[in-house]
C-alpha cells in the first residue's frame, strides 16, 4: 500500500519531541511538508501557512494539526475542505460547536478526522480500565499537579481564552477517566482558580459523580514545585488501585503490577493510520465536555498574580 | 387514548404563568400531582420532593422538572429510574455531561426524554427560519437585553454557578439562533461581564462563524432599563430580517409580516404528548453547549457589583 502522505501544520516543541520521531518509526506515513510560522524540519519543505503548503502540494492525504487550540478550526477547515484527512492534537479545539462542525465536515467530505488523546494511550491505562471493570469501585481521586514554569516556560497562549490553563495539563486526566471509568461522569461542582492577572485558571478543584453513584474528586494545580503528581486513584473491592505518572505505571495496594515503556504518539499514529485505512473517524469530545462543564459550573475564585 | 398522568416538580412563577394554563388547555394531559418545597397547586395533591410524589404515585406517566436547573439531574435521574418520561425547562441541565447521562438513561429505559426550549415555540420563528433558508445571509445580530430586576427579582439561584446569569434569557436567543440560521454556528470570541459580587455573568458579547462563512455577532445585557429588546436581525440578499420580541414578530425591511398569539408553552406540551405517543426523545442541546463554549472561550471582565 502506498505510504499515507502527511503535512504537519505548528511546528513547535510537541511536534520535535514526539511527532517527528513517531512518524519516522512509522512505515505508514512519509512526511511531506510543514506549514509554521517559525519553525521548519530538516530536509522537508516548508510554507508559512496550510494554505501554501495544500497549494503546493496537492499530493497530500492528511494533516496534523498541532498548533495552539484557539487557531485549530481554521486550518481543519481547510484542510477537510481540501478532502485531507485531520488528526488534531489535543485539545481538538477551542469550543465544543467547532469540533462538532468538523466532525460533520469530515463525514460530508467521506475523509477520516481523529481527536487525539495521547494520555489514552500510555502504557498502563488499559490495564487500569481492565482493573476498574472487574472489580465495583467505590471513590477516585485525581491529583494532576505540576510547575508550570517548567512545561510551559513563556507559553502565552495557555493563559489566553481557549488556551484553558491548568486543563490544558488537566484534559489528559480528563481524557484518561473519561476512558476508563466504567460509567459516565458528570460534573457536579468545580471551583476554578484564576490568577488576577490571567485569563485562563491556574488551577481547578472538581468533583463528579455518575448515575450509578461513583464520585471522583480532582484537583488540578499548576504551582507544585518539587514532587510533580500525575496520578489516577480508585478505592475498590479489589483493593486500592493507582494509576500513577501520567498513566505510565499502575500500583495495585502499593504494588507495581504492571509498567510499560511509553508509546504514546507511536501509538496515536498507529491509530491514525488505522481510521484512514478503515474509512472512519475517531473524534469523542467527552473530554473536552467536560472542560466546557467546568468553565460554565464553576465558580471563579481570584488569586495572587502569575508572573512567568 | 388514556390521559398521560403528569406531575410537576418545582412549583414556581413559570409554573403557574405558563405550565398550569398549558396542561389545563390540552387534553393529552391530566396533572395528577406536585412536588415542590414551597409551592403547591389549588386541588392538586402536593409533596415536599419528587421521591414521596413518585411514592405516593406509581400510576404516574411522566413529570415535568421546572426547579432552577442545579437541582434537575437528580430529579430527572429518579424520574427516568421509575419509568417516567421527563420534560425538562431550558436550559436541560445545568451540564451538559449530564444531560447526555439522561439521554442515554431514558434511551435505555424506554422513554421520552423532552429538552424544552420554549423559545423555539414562539410565533413567527418558523416564518424566519423559512426566510433564511430562502435567502443568502450576509450577516447576524443578535440584541437581547433586558432589566434583570424586572423579570427576575430576588431569584438567588440564577446568580449562583449553574444558574448561568444572562445566559438564563440569553439562552432563549441562542435556542432560535441555533434553530432558524442555515449553517450550524461556533463561538469564535466571547467576553463575559461578572459583577464583583456575583458568581455569574450580567453581560455578555458573542462572535459566532460558521462553516461557509455567516458571521454573527450578540449582545446579551442585563443592565437594560427602559426600552427591553430580544431582537435577532439578518442582512440577507432578500432585505432585512427582523425577528422581533422574543421570536414572536417578523419584519422585513422594517414591515411587520407576521405575528400571532403567544402560544409557546401550549405547543410544548403538544409536542411533548407527540414524542411520548412516538416514542422517541427531543434533546437537542445545541443552545447548552454554546452557553458551555462561552463559558469556556470567554475572556472575563469584573464590573459593578450589582444588588438586587
Amino acid at each position: 500500500m502506498q505510504k499515507i502522505r502527511l503535512g504537519i501544520v505548528g511546528v513547535g516543541k510537541i511536534v520535535r519531541d514526539q511527532h517527528l520521531p513517531s512518524i519516522a518509526g512509522n512505515g505508514d506515513f512519509e512526511l511531506v511538508a510543514t506549514a509554521s510560522r517559525h519553525g521548519t524540519v530538516d530536509g522537508i519543505p516548508a510554507y508559512q501557512t496550510i494554505e501554501a503548503m495544500l497549494e503546493a502540494h496537492p499530493e497530500l492525504d492528511a494533516v496534523s494539526l498541532c498548533m495552539p487550540p484557539q487557531f485549530r478550526y481554521l486550518a481543519a477547515h481547510a484542510a477537510l475542505e481540501a478532502g485531507k484527512h485531520v488528526f488534531l492534537e489535543k485539545p481538538p479545539g477551542a469550543t465544543i460547536s467547532e469540533v462538532e462542525d468538523l466532525k460533520r465536515m469530515a463525514a460530508a467530505k467521506g475523509v477520516s478526522l481523529f481527536a487525539s488523546w495521547h494520555s489514552r494511550y500510555a502504557a498502563a491505562v488499559e490495564q487500569a480500565k481492565q482493573f476498574l471493570k472487574a472489580s465495583p469501585v467505590r471513590s477516585m481521586k485525581v491529583t494532576w499537579k505540576e510547575d508550570v514554569r517548567h512545561w510551559h516556560p513563556g507559553q502565552a497562549w495557555i493563559w489566553e481564552p481557549g488556551g484553558q490553563g491548568v486543563f490544558d495539563p488537566g484534559i489528559n486526566a480528563l481524557s484518561i477517566l473519561t476512558h476508563i471509568t466504567p460509567a459516565p461522569l458528570h460534573l457536579t461542582s468545580a471551583e476554578l482558580e484564576f490568577p488576577e492577572n490571567r485569563a485562563a485558571p491556574i488551577a481547578a478543584t472538581l468533583a463528579f459523580g455518575s448515575a450509578n453513584g461513583l464520585e471522583v474528586a480532582a484537583e488540578f494545580d499548576w504551582r507544585q514545585t518539587g514532587k510533580q503528581s500525575w496520578d489516577i486513584e480508585a478505592d475498590t473491592e479489589a483493593g486500592h488501585m493507582r494509576l500513577a505518572d501520567g498513566g505510565a505505571k499502575l500500583f495495585i495496594d502499593g504494588t507495581l503490577t504492571f509498567e510499560a515503556p511509553d508509546r504514546e504518539y507511536p501509538a496515536l499514529y498507529a491509530r491514525f493510520a488505522e481510521i484512514i485505512k478503515a474509512g472512519v473517524s475517531d473524534a469523542d469530545i467527552a473530554p473536552l465536555i467536560q472542560v466546557a462543564d467546568a468553565f460554565m459550573l464553576g465558580r471563579r475564585k481570584i488569586v495572587d498574580a502569575f508572573h512567568d
